[in-house]
Parts: structure tokens; C-alpha cells; sequence
């Protein structure tokens, strides 16, 4: 068998393929921030071009899109999705530096690389190039051909890859998207999802202007007895949008939202059973949920519920003193997760037409790029070749109808057809936070999923 | 005449003069931050020592007050207070570096000085001592007896000052206190007040804990969904506090509001006529206020109102890009403005049982030390020696009721029993905010008023 060929070349190379993920997490690649992007993309290009597959730097108005294929002569073609940008670290407080790729030893976890990405997510793309060059050194080629779009703009809400998927359409036919990364929880329990949240960023600024307000700077605090503030003005108008319940209050941000389908009813009936929230409040250090603790109704919250979430608001002296003064502008970045059927354009007009309705000529909104959410269905054969992958390694996975996270997924199911799975064996936590880890025993098990699942998908 | 000689010397030696306020504020001198603090200190004991008289640096538990006294055998004393702290400068963009005493030539205001303080006040202060010293170089000896008191924390609300005054009441007997400032608006005309408003600083922090939310980091946005949000409810507790026209819906805090007392209504009088909002507006860089444009109303909104400022808010992601987070802590600095009859404690008990009613728990709020208004007489002898010396330089004064700016003179007021008097000629704008600027005439006049004024005081 190919595959145990395979297992025991990646045992036996396992040190090497650490190295190229601390390689990989080494090289800082902020798309937010404009750090390091060119740098990171080499690599990737260059690891495909490691396999023998024509691999291209592909421009876009923002970050490129790496681009790439292995031809391997064989049936079936799986497109291989993967994302090498981060989040900033700024204002984060960090053990470890955190572009050194240390590796810290965690309670409760062992050996782990802390590091900005390694979990989400160039721990596991790293990982996916170790396993295809494993298999070609142990079994010759590759059990699929392989088509490779790794973007730089994930972060940012995958702004350009509409249109660099449209441009690409005819290079990109496969049998499925697969996107690799670390799903089991802290327990050890894997986790897999048939589908994502979609996203709507946005930003809001209250500032002076004609309305009143200090226009260019802050002033002295006094004078906020006679000149408005748009501080007030932007916390007035938010709390519109919220009630002290933290139910959305935005007319028509619901209205598309539709219940479960019959597949999700049937997969939520044996997810209740094995759902654990304690592991999900233990994750997020959160001492409660914000619902009853009813294991039924928080997933159907946390899975069919849009949010609206501030996910940072600034304005005014923030520093350690005491300061009065009167900011002249005041700012707020939002996001809102879009559960299924609802689609961007409809919440960025639920929103516009809330904040025109507050008649605020001082308020202003900025969307980034949104997408909808995106789906897959169980029965598909790329995901019963990722759960069989699992179960052969001897773990029952948990499959979650969709996850609360985003991914730019619908591009592949809406605009290709195809359709996608995601996941792998492997251990990470604290995307988006300080502190983020990958577990290194995670790491080996990813690689040996992945492996078993490009076989699987092959037929055997 | 001594004042004759006195403002020869101010000419002659005024290149010295402007050298000893470039010295004051190049010298950093940040109480919130602790920065320079004892080195600015020493400057000003030197400066009072190099009058002759003896000068002390007095500990307390925060930065130390400067004490000093200069007695010239006269049957006159003044009790001159200063403060030699200024604001920080973190997060303001300045056209020259803040702490470079660079002179810049300002659009229609001609040179001045550019740095931070040489407004807010050690521009002031440092020329007082140039006045002290000229008059002893000319006329031989002071034509009064001064005390000093230079406090170090006036930008923290004085919070040592009481302790202090308390400490040293049996040193600081004077006829009246005084405080010398630029009080010319920018058309020239002098501005004097009687009075200053009271302020109450504060934080409030709404955090993760036993209610819910993320504890300890903030963590990835996709959880709002279920993990509770201290950003949404700071934000909802802070509107209940206001209504959308900027009205205090904080119960009780108004509860002690007088109206304006029969001399306020005869200055109101007077000032109405002079008064013109839009030096106001102008100075502020704000297109309106947020009252109509009724000159009367205008004032007795700016005097007798209090205010309930945003000075900051902060919390979760505030990059350039887009990150999603549910912030774990939102923290929001604020003040109140005392207006007269209004205490400390009582605002205080009024916002604490207002976000007690809330039942917040998540919410605390944190105190900053507090002060009362304090207002004196135009009738004071010491008053009228200042219209005098500014009406002898060819100017009339505007007379205000207060300020509704804030000074600790209810300690000279109350605790000493001292009527007190501020301002002097000379011009200086942006208090608290980027490329705070005074004139370098303006300083020449003041040098000028405040000489008069010793005189005029004195007996003439």
C-alpha cells in the first residue's frame, strides 16, 4: 500500500517538515498591515514548484493569489484551497515573539509551536506540502492531481479572489475543493464542518463636520457643555442597533434567515449528543454562555443565528492619565456572520437603511468586501473520503452542519460548482488572539489525515 | 514710576525673557505619564530661589508642590499660584516636535512659540518669573510680599493639592491668590473670569467575567454569536446615560444646579453684548454649537450647564485592517463639569446609583479625585486691580461670570478664605490638543499686564 509507505516517510522526515512550518510562521505575512506579503507568497510558490507543478505569483489589485498544478495523470483532480496571509498582532500580548516560531511546552497540551498562524493557518498549509512531497518520495506520484489557489487576502475578507477565480475559471475544474486544517478539540475529539458563515465587515465613523462637532482635532473637554460630541452621537446611534439582551435591533438584518434543512435537522439530532459547550467556553476563557445552558438551543443559536459584533471601537485619549478632551472623531469596526440564505448586499442595505433612518448626516459607514455564507452536503464523496480518513486512524468525528467562522467557500460551490470539504486531524487554538498554538503531536496527525484522505478520495 | 522702569527692563531684556519660557517647555513635564517631573520641579524652585526668597520642593504621595516665598517687608502679600504639569501628548499629530519650544509663524498671529504648556501654563509661569526679576533689577524690590504654591498635578485634578494647602495653611496667608494666564481671545480681546467650574473624572470599564463573556483575551469575532459582549454593553449602559440631544439623563446629577446669582445676571448683562460665538467656534474648529444661535441661551448653556464628556473609549481591535474579535474589555475615560452649588461627592453617589440601577455587574467605575466650582466677586480689590492694569494697557476687558473650564481654587476660596484672580494679557490656544501655541507679542504684553498689575495691587 502507497499509503504506509507514506506514513513511515513522514515519520521519518518529520523533523524536516517542523522546519518549513517554523519556515512558514517565521515570515510574518499581515495582509492588514502590508507586512511581508511578497515574501510569503515566494514561499508558497516555491513549494509548489518543489512538486514538479507550474506555479505562478498571480497579481491582483491587493495581495497576489498563488496559483499552481501538479498533473499527476491521474482520474481524479482535487483543488486545493489555502489562504497565507494573517492577522495583525498589534495590541496583543504574546509569551513568545510572535513570528519566532518557538516551540512552548502547554499545560495540558505538550509541545506546541506558538506563533501568529500556525493554526489559522500556515501551520496546515506547510503541513499539506510536507504530505505531497512524502507521497512522491514514497510512492512515486501523487494519488490525484492537484491544483493549488492559496490567496493573500483572507483576512480581508478574500476581497480580490472573486475575481481572480472568475479569470481562472478554466484552470480551476476539479472534483472538489479541499481546504486542510487542524480539527480536533482540545480533547482530542475531531471536528468537522460541511460549510461556513458568510461575513459583512464594516467600520462607522462619527466625526465634526457641519452637523457641529470639533471638525479637525480634539479640543478641551469644557466645551462639550455647547459643542456636540461625537462620541455620544456614535454610542447613541449603536445602541439602536443592540438591545441589552444583544438581540440585533437592525430592521430587515433577519429577515432572510431561514430554519435548518432536513440534512442539518439530521445531523443536529446526533450533534446534541455529543456536543460538549464546557470545551467551548474553556476555549474562549468565557464563564458562561449568553443563552440558557440548554445544549439544543445554543447550537441552534450559535449556527443559524446572525451576529453583529463590535470588534473594536476607539476614539478620544485612551492613554494613562487624566485627559479631558472632546474628540472630534470617534470610530467603530463591526462584523456581521451571515447564516444560510442570507447574502451581503441585503445586510449592507438592512444597515445603510438603519443608520439613514437615525437621519445621523454626522455618521459615516465603510463596507469591506462580504460574501454569503456556503454549504456542502454530507453525502458528497470528498467528504466520506475525509471521514473515512479519520475513522481509519481511529477517531469518530463530530460533523457540524456549518461552522460560525467564514470562509470564502462560496466561490468554489457558487462560481465552480464544486464541491468543498474541509479539516484534518491535528490540534490548534487562539486564531485572532495573542498566544496562538499548534500542538507538534497535532502536526504528525494532520499529516497522516491528509495523506489517508487524498488515498481515500483517489478510491482506495 | 518703578512700572516705568520695570517695562524698560521687560523690553531690554526680553530676548532672556523668551529663552526662560523656551527652557519651560522644552523641559517634558508630564504628570499622567511621570515623565520629567522632578527636573521641571528643580526649575522652578531655581527660579524662585534666584528671587531671594526660599523655596522648598514638598513631597506628597504624588508629584511634589514647589513652595516658596519672597518676603519684600510690603503690607501687601500675593499668594501666586501655578502648576508646572502639562498634558500628554500620546496620539496627537504636531506640526513641530511638542517638546522643542520651536517658533513658528502662525497664520494671521504672527510668531509664536509651538509646544506643549507654553499655553497650559508654564509659558505663563516661567514669564512671571521674568516679571519678578525685571522689577527687582529696576525698582530695587517688590511692591508686594509673594508666596508661591506650583503644584504638579493640576492635569490629575489636583489630587495632592488639598493634603498640602491643608499642611501649609499657617504659610500661605495673602490678600488674594493669584493666577497668571494668557487671557486675550485671538482678535485681541482680553477674556477675564471670576470663576472656574468643579470636575469630576472617571473610568468605566465593562470586562468578561462570572456574567459572561471572554475573561481574560479577546477572542475570534465568530463567537459574539453566543459568548456575551462587554462591547455592546458598555456601549448600552452609556447611552441610557444620555439622550440623543446631548441631554444628561443621569438622575440626581442635576439636582444641585442653581441659578445664575444677581451678580452673575448683572455681568451676564454686560457680557452678552460683547460676547461673540464665533471667535468660540473658531477657536474650536467647530461648524455650531449644539444649541441655537441665541447669544443669551449660548451663555447660559456654556456657564450654567454641567457637562458628562467621552474624553476617550477603547477597546478590542484598532488597526488599520480588518480583524474580527470579540474584545474582552471596553474602557471609556469621562468627566463631569461642577457648575456652581454642585459638589464632588454628590455627582459621584449620582453616577454610582445610576449604574447600580442598570445592574451591571460587568460595569465598574473608578474615581479620579474631584473638585468643587469656586467663583469671587468683581468687586475684590484684587479684581480691580487687574481690570485696572489690563485697562491702562488701552484694552477692556470681557468680564465672565467663571470659566467653564476647571481650577482648584476652591482651596484658596474655602480653605484659606482667599479671593483669587487669573489672567494677565497675551494670547495662547489649542489647550490639550496638537500644536498648542502662544504668541510671542502676546507674551511681551503680558509680561507688561502683570507688572501693572503688581503695582496696581499694591497701591499703585
Amino acid at each position: 500500500m502507497g499509503i504506509e509507505r507514506v506514513e513511515a516517510r513522514i515519520e521519518a522526515e518529520f523533523e524536516q517538515h517542523l522546519d518549513r512550518v517554523r519556515r512558514f510562521v517565521r515570515q510574518p505575512s499581515i495582509s492588514g498591515e502590508g507586512v511581508g506579503m511578497q515574501e510569503m507568497a515566494a514561499l508558497v510558490r516555491d513549494s509548489i514548484a518543489g512538486l514538479g507543478g507550474g506555479a505562478e505569483i498571480v497579481a491582483t489589485p491587493g495581495w497576489p493569489v498563488v496559483y499552481g498544478a501538479v498533473d499527476a495523470g491521474r482520474p481524479k483532480t482535487l483543488l486545493l484551497y489555502g489562504m497565507y496571509d494573517v492577522q495583525p498582532v498589534e495590541g496583543e500580548d504574546w509569551e513568545v515573539p510572535p513570528f519566532a516560531g518557538e516551540t512552548v511546552d502547554l499545560p495540558r497540551l505538550g509541545p506546541s509551536i506558538v506563533a501568529r498562524g500556525v493554526y489559522n493557518t500556515k501551520g496546515p498549509l506547510a503541513g499539506m506540502f510536507n504530505v505531497l512531497e512524502a507521497i512522491q518520495r514514497a510512492d512515486g506520484r501523487l494519488p490525484v492531481n492537484v491544483k493549488f489557489v492559496v490567496e493573500g487576502e483572507e483576512e480581508l475578507g478574500s476581497r480580490n479572489l472573486p475575481a481572480f477565480v472568475s479569470a481562472y475559471r478554466d484552470k480551476l475544474g476539479a472534483h472538489a475543493t479541499y481546504f486542510a486544517f487542524y480539527c480536533q478539540d482540545p480533547n482530542g475529539k475531531p471536528v468537522l464542518w460541511l460549510g461556513v458563515k458568510g461575513i459583512q465587515y464594516f467600520e462607522v465613523t462619527c466625526r465634526g463636520g457641519a452637523w457641529g462637532g470639533p471638525r479637525t482635532r480634539g479640543v478641551h473637554g469644557s466645551n462639550a457643555v455647547w459643542v456636540g460630541s461625537p462620541a455620544w452621537r456614535l454610542v447613541r446611534a449603536l445602541a439602536t442597533m443592540m438591545d441589552d439582551d444583544e438581540g440585533i435591533r437592525v430592521p430587515g438584518l433577519r429577515d432572510d434567515v431561514v430554519p435548518p434543512s432536513a440534512e442539518d435537522e439530521a445531523l443536529l439530532a446526533s450533534l446534541v449528543e455529543t456536543f460538549d459547550p464546557a470545551t467551548h467556553l474553556s476555549n474562549w476563557d468565557a464563564g458562561r454562555f449568553k443563552y440558557p445552558d440548554d445544549r439544543a438551543a445554543l447550537l441552534r443559536h450559535y449556527l443559524y443565528d446572525p451576529t453583529l459584533n463590535i470588534d473594536g471601537i476607539w476614539g478620544g485619549y485612551t492613554g494613562a492619565a487624566m485627559k479631558t478632551l472632546l474628540p472630534h472623531e470617534v470610530r467603530v469596526k463591526m462584523d456581521v456572520r451571515l447564516v444560510p440564505n442570507m447574502e451581503p448586499e441585503r445586510v449592507r442595505d438592512a444597515l445603510r437603511a438603519h443608520l439613514a433612518r437615525l437621519g445621523r448626516e454626522d455618521i459615516s459607514v465603510h463596507f469591506y468586501d462580504g460574501y454569503p455564507p456556503a454549504k456542502t452536503s454530507i453525502a458528497e464523496p470528498s467528504v466520506q473520503a475525509l471521514l473515512a480518513a479519520i475513522r481509519s486512524l481511529g477517531r469518530e468525528p463530530e460533523v457540524w452542519p456549518h461552522l460560525a467562522g467564514t470562509a470564502p467557500f462560496y466561490l468554489f460551490r457558487r462560481m465552480l460548482g464544486q464541491p468543498f470539504v474541509a479539516g484534518g486531524l491535528g490540534h490548534g487554538g487562539r486564531p485572532h488572539s495573542p498566544n496562538e498554538y499548534a500542538t507538534i503531536d497535532g502536526m504528525r496527525l494532520f499529516e497522516r489525515s491528509v495523506a489517508r484522505f487524498f488515498y481515500e478520495f483517489a478510491g482506495g
